[in-house]
């Protein structure tokens, strides 16, 4: 088995995340498809895992428990809930696998036991695995860098379908953080979350963020850098869940040879620095 | 004197808007310039409105006082403050003139004060006097009764320039106004100005917000109707005062020979009904 | 049979636009899924319509005839090639049934066959059949008028993925069209289709036509009106084929209880006049 | 005479871009202005240079004469035209001066005339003077090499006023560059500068252009780069030609203490290598 044609399982294969992830792995020629986990006492147990993606029967039966495939995979893709995340990535750390975490919405505390297991598991935990995304930060980076200190405003603006629960988005969050570290600021002193009423004018120093909720938006995003005489912006969109998945099977494949630690996206990407 | 060229009198030429007044009034061939007007002890009394404008020298002296130039106007435009306004309304009140009104940020014991002149003053009052907004406006009554029941989500989306003190824009509150009462909605029950945390999924029939704040944007404003599958985006873009300083001397024009009463751009435009 | 719960007949329904279609009436509480048809000598004949479309067993088998269901359905819905439609056109004429038709790139003397039919099948032809587009359209309609002889130049800028074949695009065309109608032009003299080189500025009159082909997109659209001070945008995103698959469906029911015409999505959508 | 602090003569003060150039040195507090040329035989020659670029009376007398002024200014700063810009740089190369060109539309012969002085004249020269411009270019080579061999296909939109002669705008055609170059692509052999009629499907390696001319649209840029579940769109919006002065001022800041050569504005904002 060569390390970097990993074994792959997905964790939730009924949900519409899961699908889309067979989906990828399937596509992808440098990984195998190897088990499909689906909720305990499920009725799907047993069902073909591509027949439930809708792509045809590929061989793979869901399993309700990790356990029964624990030998089949070599790295672990989740898109769930803290909760499961937490506890897939206890099962990683005691079998020696290594795990693909794209779950969101962790609390304080759940973050600080996700990190607890950087010395213990191979991971690479990011709120989005897009490529484009990912080098939409790198992009951020250099721009902030450039022209943050002369005078530019910078926004943040995002949009994404009616069902969104939280605003700004996470990946909004990361990009207002990654401009903002560039330039020695940090969101919660310099960030501005909603403006209604008089609200007076903007302050130098800080990154609004404005939130759009409509329709079947996958996930849009811009960052402005405005100044007298011109604008930078730097978009970008989703039209797919499809760029997600893509992004967590090119994490799966690099994650293969790694030893243990918390790696990120820009790491996959060889994005940093 | 024909009543469709109409002598004009500006309040306010050593400011901003008032230069770009100026400089629309001139450009018309179907207006006069016919005076200035600065502040009372202005040291600006006395030069010449084409030169404070950059237009070079027209032969029209700033005055500090309306009384002194009453003879000499029909119609005064007045981009000012509400106080300034108000004076100006009773003046117009007291000797027959009729009064284009383009300030914004009226409270609403003001408005109650402007509104008791709609029996003796002929004027128009609106909040943004672009033939382009107000072309919208009406786009976007026809865009609420086509879509607005059939499951589209509605969000307007504003950008101004760094130094604006409130939010949302007066232009995007009327745009909102539109869309809900085309849909038998109302701002203050549907009305969503500002999202953050976990705000939950968004409901039907809300009317969302988005603000933007940089540079120097000098007006951008967006509504989009999104369902699965589609969006409609409108949009407006000024891209300089001119557009606001045109649509007030189109609305000088109009007028002229109206009678007493309080009209809108709509009514200016012949888009009403 | 109530007339306005039409029987409804898809041809192509191995296809990619077919498989929508298939999924939209089913999605539609006033419409029936009565028949699929799939090419003749086709190996998917006798298979389930629904498990073609990742829907399930539907308890419909595709058919290679129409000639084999014609007993079953009232109104054929065909997004398939000019040649196909006018056989389709023909079958329709012959044994008295309804046709919803969204098939594109019919030239000129394909054109003047398909209107032969006018006058002996009911039939809704339309190059998009998406609400937004049709409303978007009649927005054109009410913003030339308003604007076009007052100085606004007009631009319609296009985006669609990667393998189509044709620019611009039959919507970006239509549109133009109707802009130029409302304004006593005609794009044959007034459209300009390519910008290269030293050619000029740009004419009072032109409406011109920019073309982006990348990726996945499914079709933008923007209609540009500028002048001096400002721009009006009307946009229409499509995000998914269900948009034009919808439209057809809501075309067809229309179309029930309507006698032989040619009719377009202006008429379904009651936006004329 | 501080070499970061230079003398600036600036040539055509009596056109749009030449009184934006003298606005934007005034403003600068490490520029003098120095001198200012109009046409040989101008009758505004004597003219003060400010109250030409309605900034009040400034004791710069236009000249109308290079020759007059040669002992008054460091570096000469010339938007004008190919035949203006050569007899210029030939004066430059004579007196020692350094200059700052911002003049497009060179012909192939006209650039290698230009480029002749390299060795002769420290000189800055850039089809876009603008910061934001510039950065944009470093941003287009980040994302192209992290992007352009993976599917991503690539368009560049850009839009400018009615004015316009050329298509498409040589800030556009420096994009492309810069892409093409980051992927050993040419836009000789993979530019599309017009698409219309049955053109085919887009080819993998193409990079597609497309323009936009209308109303007072100061610059806008767009670099797309699509595949199939996502894009990235980097923008750039000019406002006002104060953008591309003060660029050029900053250049002419930078040039004062170099030696010949010939830079662009790259160079001039450290964002090379």
């Amino acid at each position: 088995m060569s390390p970097t044609h990993p074994r792959v399982a997905i964790v939730g294969v009924a949900g519409r995340m899961g699908r889309t992830l067979v989906a990828a792995v399937e596509q992808d020629t440098q990984a195998y498809l190897a088990a499909g986990i689906v909720e305990p006492g499920s009725s799907l147990a047993g069902a073909d895992i591509g027949e439930l993606a809708g792509l045809g029967k590929l061989g793979v039966a869901a399993s309700d428990s990790l356990n029964a495939v624990v030998d089949d995979f070599d790295v672990l893709i989740d898109f769930t809930t803290p909760q499961v995340t937490l506890a897939n990535l206890a099962f990683c750390a005691e079998h020696g696998k290594r795990i693909v975490i794209g779950t969101t919405g962790l609390n304080e505390d759940e973050l600080t036991r996700l990190d607890a297991y950087r010395d213990r598991v191979p991971m690479v935990f990011a709120p989005n695995m897009s490529v484009g995304v990912n080098l939409t930060l790198k992009l951020l980076e250099t721009a902030a860098k450039a022209l943050g200190d002369e005078g530019y405003d910078i926004e943040v603006i995002e949009a994404h379908h009616r069902h969104k629960v939280d605003a700004p988005s996470g990946t909004a969050l990361k990009m207002g953080e990654v401009v903002a570290e560039s330039l020695g600021r940090t969101l919660k002193e310099h960030g501005v979350f909603a403006r209604e009423g008089q609200c007076g004018p903007r302050s130098d120093k800080e990154i609004g963020f404005a939130t759009v909720r409509a329709g079947d938006i996958v996930g849009e995003h811009t960052v402005m850098f405005a100044t007298e005489g011109e604008r930078i912006e730097i978009t970008h969109k989703a039209s797919s869940r499809m760029t997600f998945a893509k992004g967590a099977v090119r994490a799966a494949r690099w994650l293969a040879d790694r030893s243990v630690g918390r790696y990120d996206m820009q790491d996959v990407l060889s994005l940093k620095g």
